[in-house]
């Protein structure tokens, strides 16, 4: 069963460094897993589609259309902002680029299950969450204690 | 992006019939999407993996594991018995096999979100629902107002 | 700790049944729960304020407006219709006055979690579920194993 | 319509404080709201009984038993810590007293929601969230705003 990684976040400034984390995630083998709307999470999904990787979106909402368009499956929760624990719970990492509250919402609901969880800067500061500077360090971090 | 067709229920008694649309829905190009659990879950995505297809399962836990061996991803959902609506929204059409009161949960949420709905006899009786006597026919009357 | 009781259902010509049913409901010393919107819950919220009783409702939205005006305490849950399950949970018994799919997912979680169910005629027809042709013989039912 | 002010939190450590929170807001007429289970969210209930007032549990099980002994009222939502979203969502204004990864959330989802949240110190240092040194001024500085 492949590993399924997290990308978390939002933040218009932050598309390209997630696109690289989906990127490098789908080069590794990983099965790479957002929120399915746009900015953070439409990054992460182009980056993964665009190096032959697998994306899933968990939606909010209660239809498939409002998805991104980078993917493959989408699990339509109908459940709004409480889909973000969902997000976090069904990656074995979780990797937060940018964000705001909601993406801080999904790093402690990952951090209570006991998922690793890294910080790509710049970012929320979150006492006791490892911090990468690079879109590498942060898939390495992600990954290290998976292996 | 492919069509997911979500299948549900439960009972021993009816993880042949599941087996049978798994398969059917596989060959057909669907996306099979699931509780991830056991019996008629389980049954679903094995007909799935073993025509080729490819296989979701929606968790009701908080943990990867506890998904049965079918399946290609897991979305960890953490939220019980709710998870039912999104197993119900997820697909674009949904397929009852036997079931029990979460299996109804599933059909009144499924067609509360206007998804097509068709029970595979014997199953509960729900005013309104289309049955099938077959596989065959379920699949049938679950994918053609999808084209 | 009071007995709490759910009641549940939709359609505008059901308001007199169901105000009848909180109504009966307070003076027996129960708390109404509802979903917290209009018609039905509504009814039953004010049948039970005008009998000097208690009502919470359970909002699928986001925000507090949005309850009826009977209720003394509003649950936001930001679930939508995911909040049927903590509806149906949050009854000691459930007590169902007319309804669509959304009643018919309540009465399946409530029967899931092994609460008393009670449909009032007319309703849905569902295996298993006792009816009850008035509003009292409906409070008597869902109340008699309680004691 | 009361205020609803939500207390939330953990650690034995901070129940001194967190009664002394829910006694508070009970004496300026608050309903509290908690997510329903022991240490501080026990503590804020066990105050505002003591000054009389109103309490509501919003608990992450299927069933009431399991709220603590200090709630007039019990939600069952079901939904585990999916439940943090209603805890939040369901305050007017929201008060951290100590806490672990789950109150993180609560307080992420409060903020995202536009409810006021305030940090009892000491407690997590989250950007852009007021702090308070006493239970007088958390209470002081939740309900300012709602005036």
């Amino acid at each position: 069963m492949a590993v399924q990684v997290a990308v978390v976040g939002s933040g218009a400034e932050h598309v390209q460094r997630a696109e690289e984390v989906g990127r490098l995630l789908a080069e590794r083998g990983c099965v790479v897993v957002t929120g399915g709307l746009g900015e953070v999470m439409a990054a992460a999904a182009r980056g993964a589609k665009a190096a032959g990787g697998t994306t899933i979106g968990i939606l909010p909402g209660e239809q498939r259309r409002g998805g991104n368009e980078w993917l493959d499956y989408e699990v339509v929760t109908g459940t709004g902002h409480a889909r973000n624990l969902a997000v976090a719970a069904s990656g074995d990492a979780v990797i937060a680029v940018g964000g705001a509250w909601g993406t801080l919402a999904e790093i402690a609901y990952a951090s209570l299950l006991g998922r690793r969880v890294v910080i790509l800067e710049p970012g929320p500061v979150v006492e006791g969450i490892p911090r990468a500077r690079t879109p590498e360090e942060a898939v390495e971090l992600a990954l290290e204690i998976l292996h």
